[in-house]
């Protein structure tokens, strides 16, 4: 297995589960040791239980592995992602993490219990200092770090680079998401056909607390919340893969359109994610097209880990209008977990990898 | 010809043209007399001339009609429904009203002009108070009427509702607007499959503008604008028919949900609109289901004339939002038209069509 | 209850079952008297239980109905809709048929036995004759009579008119089939955007079965296939609504074009089935258009009960090249089934309304 | 420009002219010297003047390449890729041929001209046996070489495989067609939306045609069509890229399920286009899954060069039916296009790149 990591994909057959296998087959840092499944596919090789559908076909090694059950996990794995249920994440995640196993979860389950860090390294990579008190607290000797929801991670990026320039107040967000989002089978074709659901269950609270979460100060054991009022309205699209977003903004200090495109434009993530192998060069893309970001068009920008801003202009209600589009499936779920577990192979918190041996990973 | 008035569709060949022959066809009040279109189609049979784009058939006695020019519309004619392109309406218009015809447009051209009504009966109709300075103005015979843009439609509705209940502030929409909004060609498929353009040229400011002048006094001669602030982000989505619109809604004065809902629910037109044959029963129909209205299940309430409107709640950056469906060449364009055609009628602008004459038409 | 004749329908909360509830709402013969659905929903209000997928509101008198179990109908109901899943069906319909239930059937269950009509009124009513054989060989009072699979209408009408002018000898036929074809969920959207799925399990064997039954000779107690090969190719298309099907058509006698025009469109359904409520004026339109039927323009003729053909061609392979269209709910499925029990009630199969009784329900 | 071909494209703005552009910029053997496009954009950067259709962004060489007349070409150029609309095609590439120019077209304008290869390297690359008579003829330095139409390439393939070993002697073909192949702006978002057209102008003669003479025998100056019949029936489809084609096909041998598949699953290019960039690794990919290929997931196959052939299974009207796939602007136009190319420069054609010295540009 040379110097590869090994890792888990649990819930390795739904929609995002597909994703993390997808991305993880040719991955130059990790490689699939096991996959896990609910009982009905339990014991079935991978490539017979799983309904493939993404182009391409299945990678071939992990085709012929039997899926296993999600509690029974080899031992020589330390590094699990979760793409379960967020009713099975809810259980099994700290089950895992109180057996020593560290856990980058898509899952909605525990996003924002205050000593779980909700992470996208670009963003928020100092909040992984939630995970000593994580440990300490629940005597784990694993741990949860977890990925935010799809249209959260569209909204974050520009309102990150404008919270650092001039503070945010208020945020107004309307959504327009993919029916990916969903997972498989999800959206009925009958429901989404020639029309738009203006609702999706329990998504517009995840919109309003995860962003100002991330965007919070981490102190002792828990994060502080940024100051600011996020209202979203939700609506699903007949578009596959691809969320954007409407956002509305209001700042704490004055700022000129110009200025505006600058903190967008320049928007830089820590040094300290510099040479993982997921992170794109662009994180936020800002585009000067009258009628750009599109979904189909910009989704797959930097093997779809970019945020993609465009239509920057004033706003008569707040102050400033944009649109936000993230590949909900990529960037927004297995991409930006994969992402996390990158940083935390980089920060030392996977045994034996630390920093130098990985560095001699990269190319 | 019996008692139904003699009527002409100005650019019937194309997409909203086909909606006005269409809901002339059986009209109660109306009969079609004469079909115009562009220089390419002058001189054909309807039949012949137009790709029709609606289900059923071409309406019989319209589809062996010879196409007209615009400008050599037959003397008994006097009421003309302009489906024109704004850039021909910007001449046309104006010249037809010169020449003594009332001309009821779905133009753009001159909705924003100050002695120009833009009329929905259920919101305005007291802004056919400009008529008369319209006239004495220009010094025409006839005149134009307007109707607003399609989203502008859906809009401004709900926003009438909380104007006379509670004062409006601000308004921030985000549309979902439909390919038939922009007509025959159009949206070409290969843009807007599995796709969302966000950006319609010239429609945020249509929509910016429009609800203030229709929720605006009618004083002598012009219109002073409502007192609020409108924020726009338009977007087009794959659905083939109607307008979805997320308004987030900030009042002037203080209400809770429950007041919300009641002024909502219980909007009531003015009694002049009363036995127009268009008008719907509920023009503001109210849904409390999580989540609906829905763009395909909801555009032909009350044959299309009805804005829907649904998903009431408070919002934690304005005051409330909600959403808004409008069908888009229905009540958003073609039926909007003949309903105000229809009022000019009762309201005794039509020579010879008095109030007391039309009544008789009603059944 | 006036002259009405109470129903039930079975399996009522699917999307078929919807369909029957939406066409019985109205009837003028039929009045729904009870609804039945699957465990999960018995016991609950109709319009609390259903997924409604139909525009347009729940039917007032059902929204309140308490959904009833299968097995447990009123005394009083004599004739049932059947949309039970087919696994469902294969037990439940004989059980209800031998308590004396008329069984008017849309699932595939039992389409293809003997002694039970697979029955299109216009096509084969005379193969009601089969009703006595299914009694007397079963021990039933009652009886199943079934509706073909929705595809199949679409070919049954073409090959009819074609079969009896000039004898069929071969039939290619390739589908394009909506998604309410199959059901709710049905399809995922996940899989059919922007995507065709070139297969719809056990649908080819029942296209290339089915026609051949309906155009066989009732002989004592059985059909005889008609004498003719049928293979199919079937594919989900991104379509609400409306099963189109190329059909290249092989015949036993020579014939031009012109032969084969006047074939179709003088087609012309027995005497019997005059004055039916739900019966079509054309039960095959014929249309003369280069591109036309199209699913969404021409679903809905006669109110989605008449099959639309057009861009009748010869073949150079068999002998004439044609396409087909149905919708796949209405005249597919829910509308041919009552179609199919009001020709029952006219035949005097149904207790106390007979013919004559019939007559006076009728405008 | 190192020992790269300089290429033009001409019509480089159009829907195929993009995948050109596309397709060009990281050629290993040619590189974009030239783009031409109609009056409307000529003189304008190719940046501009596009309405760029393609995920990702302009190749950064050509977006700043000033478009020219397609009559004006530089002298150093000799190999030209033609996306000209076929009404252009007409008079412009014999103009170009007769100039010296070696024109690898892509429109149907003189795909049936009896000297003029129509061209697939996998198929018939001994078809350009017709380019010296063709010179010879027309008095022309230069040549044209054409690909055929999109939907043609897919049925070519699985007809190759099985004429060489069975011999052909009827198809049949049904077409769902994507809404690229019909360019931009194409088909309109109103037509295809929730609908099929069962009809492409001109297109079901040129299935009919085509393959006939793709798979006819080159003789002095002409060629000899296939000794079978096709019959065609085209439909549009609500799918962005992608042309699936149901095939019933009749052999003029006896051949067993067994022995179709493995003629299928065997196809063997001729060794002679060995080694050319844009040759998939399986020009004829055998799908065994019950639903493949789907567009969607097939259609990217090596790179959209493979066709994909699935669902092969016996027919009961001719002998075998199965359904192909084709990427309808990559290996359908485009990519085949590039293709053909390669083995004009392979084989000698393009003055100064002997196959010696293109060996030495092979990785």
């Amino acid at each position: 297995m040379d110097q590869k990591i090994p890792v888990a994909v649990l819930g390795a057959t739904g929609a995002v589960g597909q994703r993390f296998v997808s991305l993880l087959a040719d991955h130059p840092w990790f490689e699939i040791a096991s996959v896990t499944g609910s009982e009905r596919s339990q014991g079935q090789p991978y490539g017979e239980a799983v309904k493939w559908l993404l182009p391409g076909e299945i990678p071939t090694p992990v085709r012929e592995m039997v899926i296993e059950r999600t509690d029974a996990l080899p031992s020589d794995i330390q590094l699990v992602f979760s793409a379960l249920p967020s009713r099975v994440a809810l259980e099994a995640e700290p089950e895992l993490a109180s057996r020593g196993y560290l856990v980058c979860s898509n899952a909605s389950a525990h996003r924002m219990e205050p000593d779980i860090p909700l992470l996208i390294p670009e963003i928020n990579a100092d909040h992984l200092a939630l995970i000593d008190h994580q440990r300490a607290q629940r005597g784990w000797p694993g741990f949860i770090v977890t990925s935010p929801n799809c249209a959260s991670t569209a909204i974050v990026f520009p309102l990150k680079a404008l919270d650092d320039a001039f503070g945010l107040s208020r945020v107004h967000a309307v959504t327009m998401q993919a029916v990916s989002g969903a997972g498989y089978p999800g959206v009925s074709s009958i429901e989404i056909t020639d029309n738009i659901i203006p609702f999706i269950p329990g998504e517009e609270p995840k919109l309003e607390q995860e962003s100002r979460k991330m965007l919070g100060e981490a102190s002792t054991g828990t994060i502080e919340p940024g100051d600011f009022q996020v209202s979203a309205q939700v609506n699903r699209v007949p578009v596959l893969d691809g969320h954007l977003v409407a956002l509305s903004i209001g700042l704490r200090k004055k700022a000129d359109l110009e200025d505006i495109t600058r903190a967008l434009d320049t928007f830089k993530p820590p040094d300290s994610i510099a040479g993982l192998p997921s992170a794109p060069e662009h994180a936020l893309l800002l585009r000067h097209e009258e009628d750009r970001p599109q979904p189909r068009l910009d989704r797959e920008a930097e093997n779809g880990m970019a945020v993609s801003v465009g239509r920057v202009q004033p706003c008569s209600v707040l102050d400033y209008k944009m649109i936000s589009l993230v590949h909900n499936t990529l960037r927004g779920a297995a991409g930006g977990a994969v992402l996390n577990a990158e940083l935390l192979v980089k920060q030392g918190f996977v045994d034996k990898y630390q920093e130098s041996e990985t560095r001699s990973l990269m190319p």
